[in-house]
């Protein structure tokens, strides 16, 4: 048992015969493909967390029994871990400027841990130590994973069993002695070509006569069956267009959306964790969900760093540091994206032990901090947006800035204050633009669910009635 | 030593020879006005907390040295104790629709017990130690403290020695063997009398040649020389002219604003806590800012448990509260409060410990949290408006109830679902009517100082530097 | 025919014999109870506009038939009309930071002049030509008209004939030859006592088997059988305790909300407007909502101008008005309100002329306009809040200011920057206090409606089939 | 003199020798290339206005000589006119869900009337009649005419004269009895490659020794010396990769931003306005914006319809378009579109008419109608995010629904509703997708000048010490 260095992660993602299609074509080399490098690099940041600045204390953990194993593979044991994490995803988050894609896991790690030992504790199923065997798998060869849960739902009025083709959810069509065979799909995966395994869960909790569609897995990347669709839009086709410098976030900066494709994929029993058992999907989606909303102000706080970093630095190159709409809207930036990490920080304080030892966080706090990230984002691009002005919307190619005659009149044109080279000034508000343009808007509103679930839950969990008795109280009622 | 009740501190009260003007008239009984009542029962819940439902537990501490002490006079000795203070004024207010009173004296508890000892290791001084006894006076005693910060301040433009009027900051006239002789006032003052001792601190930082203003003491209830002036309005005079029945909060629901005028009053060395080392004003101000800002998510999320609590009641005497947009503005004002509160355990959560076992809050969380507590109060209060329409404007007195012909009249044709007596809808938008038309608002907005303060901590804390260099690194310059 | 003074309007109203109930108590004098008289102050400006810095030129209107009369007794025949009266309540509103109070009567004019024509025509009823005779002599006469519109209405869930007293809703009890008896009331009216006649509208659309629901008349102050009694809280508790300094706006600032019960009330049948013809309501009370939303811009920008003015005062006197955060805030309350002004312009520029010769305004933008002005009011509260400070709760009275000790410390302490005097600042911070803990803020909300009901009216005016279409078109489906 | 079609305006265009770069190459046919020709679409519907729903009497008015010119070429002699303008561009925006690209020369042709007849009046120059010939000109060919404002600016701390490179702004290097001799450049610009001339104006006013400085011109579309270099970015990309199916926006969705530069160009004299008088500059440049911002809320609100419609669509798509907070969302989204709308119109109908017979737009308002159309679109576009989910992200290529195996897959699993075929939802996505990481949002902010440059408008004209005065009277202060 023993760390991988993020070389031996890309190492290993190469021996993967995983079956990938982008604008029309099959990649071959995930590794290099310029849409979808990034998100290796990423992940290889969890391998490799002091390139990034980060530090390795924070990045993994010693374990009860004394081994030191990644923190992206451990199940909270303790309100310590879940704020742990809150600082790992806003530090890991901010070193890139974009995802770690494998927050999912740690999300479904410990869902799937609590909800197995009840089904098992119901059922006298033995979910739980499959479970546990490939968590120490997980452990011993430092596996990245990741989680998949949206399914494309096709017509919303209807049940999963009424859809006119009952594999818009994805569900088991054979059970054997190997294992079981499972067909549907998942839409809106980040990083399925990116990790070792990803951790199926199904999309919502299922009813009585929707057994095949209680169904919760690992599958290994480049396992026979699976089919990959990455999404494309402006942002990947900027990778295949423009040159490095133009990218603003070469390293790290896309969020390729994915539908991934199960064409009748044996799951070996051993990787099997729910397959069934209808009444306990309810409960592992919600534990999921409470797990990811914690930390969402976490991460979107760790973005917002960034913004406020390229919004503070325009506003130097533009020589305009000192005015006073520029510090106000950076405070306003800093209070929005505060605001969304202590709302995880609370919801990871303010939690609760199982009597099995695991941690879960507080969850009304949770969707409350999953509002407010989504909110931090959004509103601290329109405050970068206008700080940054036009030029995040006219720059020039790079290629230009290279070519005859037009590099010449861009370098005399389109200076700052004088210290400032040209080609910074390009660099920075090529940042924004990835910033703005790329996806991180939408997957910070709608990531974890839209902000319509986090207001349900909410409400589900205002204990209303408690507040009312006060106020009746109060006002001299009672 | 021993805890006092509630009764026990209402008759020790009785015995001081407070000097209060309130409308043009000197009131001689502070406990049975009814202006002044309120105050004097909402700290008499933190002598009986159980009284508003808050449990010993939280309200009470065990010290180190094993002897139990209101939570209200202790310094904090770890992040324990500091998220307890937050859950502790999140339950009081929420028990009572109104202040506490006692907060900012555990502020000014923290706020000396560093800064004391601080001046002593710079100065020789013995300041620590004798505010040490003063704090084991206050436990052995169970005393209710105070704080008084805010000088009147005159042209905002001068400084202390540069007013017309030396006066209009608090300073020292005289030293003499017996103590020090101070004159001046404190502004905007909630409940000097409802409490044993008021901590007196600097309004602000104070600079070479202000050393006379550089003064910290307690005052004693009733010290010879101190005049309180009762700031009155709408609030007030509905107290005058109202029954209980109509003031929707008669317990608890009042905050006067009070001016507290020294008129050359001797303060026994013994209580002197800074008397000139102006280099270590800024400090004691802004640590006492501090330990107040982290608990105002907790203050004010308690009290938007009551305006909550009053929406979902009103809402579902008029039989609305299924509708859509009540659900909407219920979790909004949730969303809101609970962020508010989110923050103050996070900078409760993050602080740090003192060499000398002293704990901190995380100051810009802190801030943030105050924005955002400020912020929960109003929105919220706009949202309850909404929700509670036009009866929290147009209620008749209780008087007109109860006379013919009018009260048969009201009787018929304020009645709302047959469930409901009139009389109890009445009492719900006298409710409201308190939380809407006092001061609460303005106290969420600009107690602790106006938002403008916090913006301004928040941008000094806002680490530009480290955040410019992400960027710079991301954007692909460095 | 004649415009009437000022004063000859306070004569007749004396002449009167309004029953009106307040605190318990039967008042014999309207003009000159405390909390009355500034109501007819108020509408006396309607008739002396000039005292207030209204032009008459905006004020009166000359008619086709070249007659001077009170513009709030005129018909709109054209786009001109609408935006003259949104000038005119943004101009008189101004002048008093109150209501004018006549407002609802040109709604009521408007909605009936269309009605009643359009049953005539549909029912071959006498009407309109009776109501254009009830107009003759308001124009002759000159009479101060308002309207009322909201039921008490019970259980929500019920329809009029449905609820356990049938009175909830007002309706017809007997017809004779002299007219019709009709019993019930009408809520959250505002100024009833203090004009010549009330225009008395259904609160909603009645349906088949509602027709003595469906009931418009105009009902003369002081008519037997009718009751009025006004709601009462602290702001009219503090224009009995307080002298007139105290009151921040003396002369024109209380809004009350009065319950007006009608028992068995006979009105002649030259005053009946509607009696039975229940498919005609709907409309009715959709014009009046309509010409009235269209004015609410106005309105609340002329609010929001003495809100400014306060706000930039007052920054002034503390000597902070160059402040770029006092600054911001007034260019916000400025966005904010000349908002709200713009879409009441619009509203009434882009409306319609009918084939009678009427001008109805802009609907969707008529309800824009409303949402808007309430939230111009509110956040505009806020703002005042934050650029006013504590002293706006704390003032203490003037009785104070004049009474020894005390008097001589406050005028000692309470001082701002060396030019302006004590009683200046006060005088500016009751303002304040008049406009942040009045009703003014509930009456923007929920006067009109409540915001949900615009945005229903916004959802319902949307065309989203034509918008749709547009974008199916744009993204090249069609 | 004849309007021309669009065919007849492409056909000119297709004649000019415009030199312009983009992505590293020389473009040689703007008209055909994927990222400029749907600017030249859209510039055609000034033309065609019918092919997008736009009426004829709308788009060309009769001039009071009796002639039908364009309505962009028409210098406003009326509040009518100025209506009418706000219509226009809304009715062509809402047709073409882009730019109209013609408003900024309206905006130009405006100021340029009124000041050169005012630099004529003050100095004796002869530059009005000079520009009526002109104006004459683009009537009697129908021109499509733009403007350019924006100087790269280069240390924003420095004057023109004072920079390192004294091009930095554009100036004149000679004159000579042709005419005029420039050099400099224009930064972000939408359209110089697509229209027939381009009015070129002063970036600021200009002080006494910038005389050179204080310049306007029309410079035709080809004319030697200018260079025109695109910037480029995702948007642009997507173009050269992705295939028409995929724009969202195929006719019209680009706004390119362009760098213009001019070395050494000779502006004949007929077509100089301005030359060295720089006392009537800042005039230029105010009048110029103050046009410009009150067209702004209907170009915006035209957007938003899009917007609207599209986020309807998607909701009914999804099955969702009875939820209540997809109504909530919409009913937002038209209250901030109507509100932008409203203040265009209530700017257009306020203003005022100058003695020489042009019509003024209302300043205040026009920048309040700015300031709220930026919100519209900024908040409008975050609602459309979230009504849109994920697949606004996600959508895979229109190359992938082509190929095998993937397109069969793509048809099983993106389907929605059964009524909706997979790629009528697809397209709808791609044109969130043009509304959401296109420029819009950007274009909206910062185009007419930063929000910030309306702020400082508004200041200016708040009229502060008329407010004040009235708050002192009401305050009984007076």
């Amino acid at each position: 048992m023993a760390l991988r260095s993020g070389a031996e992660y890309r190492e290993r993602l190469r021996t993967y015969s995983t079956n990938v299609y982008l604008l029309g074509e099959r990649i071959h080399n995930v590794l290099e493909h310029p849409c979808l490098a990034p998100v290796v690099n990423s992940v290889a940041t969890t391998f490799d967390p002091d390139a990034v600045g980060v530090s390795p204390e924070l990045a993994f953990r010693v374990t009860d029994a004394g081994e030191t194993i990644n923190r992206h593979n451990h199940v909270f044991r303790s309100a310590d871990d879940a704020v742990a994490r809150v600082h790992l995803v806003r530090e890991l988050t901010r070193g890139t400027g974009a995802c770690t894609h494998r927050c999912v896991g740690i999300d479904a790690i410990n869902a799937l841990d609590i909800v197995t030992r009840e089904v098992d504790e119901a059922r006298g199923t033995e979910y739980h130590e499959r479970f546990r065997a490939f968590l120490r798998k997980a452990a011993a060869e430092d596996l990245a994973l990741t989680a998949s849960v949206t399914d494309p739902k096709g017509d919303r009025g209807l049940r999963p069993g009424q859809q006119p083709d009952p594999d818009l959810y994805l569900h088991i069509i054979d059970r054997n002695e190997r294992g079981i065979v499972v067909r549907g799909a998942k839409a809106h995966q980040g990083r399925p070509m990116a990790v070792d395994y990803t951790l199926v869960l199904p999309t919502m909790g299922m009813q009585a006569g929707e057994e095949e569609y209680a169904v919760a897995f690992a599958v290994a990347n480049g396992s026979p069956g699976v089919t990959q669709i990455v999404g494309t839009g402006p942002a990947e086709a900027w990778r295949l267009v423009g040159q490095e410098e133009d990218f603003g976030n070469a390293a790290y900066g896309t969020h390729p959306g994915t539908l991934v494709v199960f064409e009748d994929v044996l799951i070996p029993w051993e990787n099997v964790f729910l397959a069934g058992e209808v009444e306990h999907t309810a409960r592992l989606v919600e534990l999921f969900a409470s797990y990811h909303r914690m930390a969402t102000g976490g991460c979107k706080a760790g973005l917002c760093d960034v913004i406020v970093g390229a919004a503070a630095q325009i506003a130097e190159y533009n020589g305009v540091a000192k005015a006073s709409h520029i510090r106000d809207k950076i405070v306003e930036m800093i209070r929005l994206s505060e605001t969304a990490f202590s709302g995880s920080i609370a919801s990871a304080v303010l939690g609760r032990t199982t009597p099995s030892g695991n941690y879960l966080p507080d969850t009304l706090l949770a969707n409350v901090a999953k509002l407010n990230a989504a909110q931090a984002v959004t509103q601290s691009m329109t405050l970068l947006a206008e700080v940054a002005g036009a030029l995040a919307a006219t720059a020039p190619a790079w290629r230009d800035l290279e070519a005859a005659p037009q590099g010449e009149l861009l370098r005399k044109y389109l200076v700052g204050s004088a210290q400032v080279p040209c080609e910074a000034r390009l660099k920075m508000f090529r940042l924004v633009q990835n910033l703005l343009f790329g996806v991180q808007g939408l997957v910070a509103l709608n990531g974890g669910g839209p902000p319509q679930t986090q207001r349900m839950a909410v409400y589900a969990q205002a204990r209303l009635e408690e507040k009312k008795a006060l106020a009746r109280r109060i006002s001299g009622q009672e």
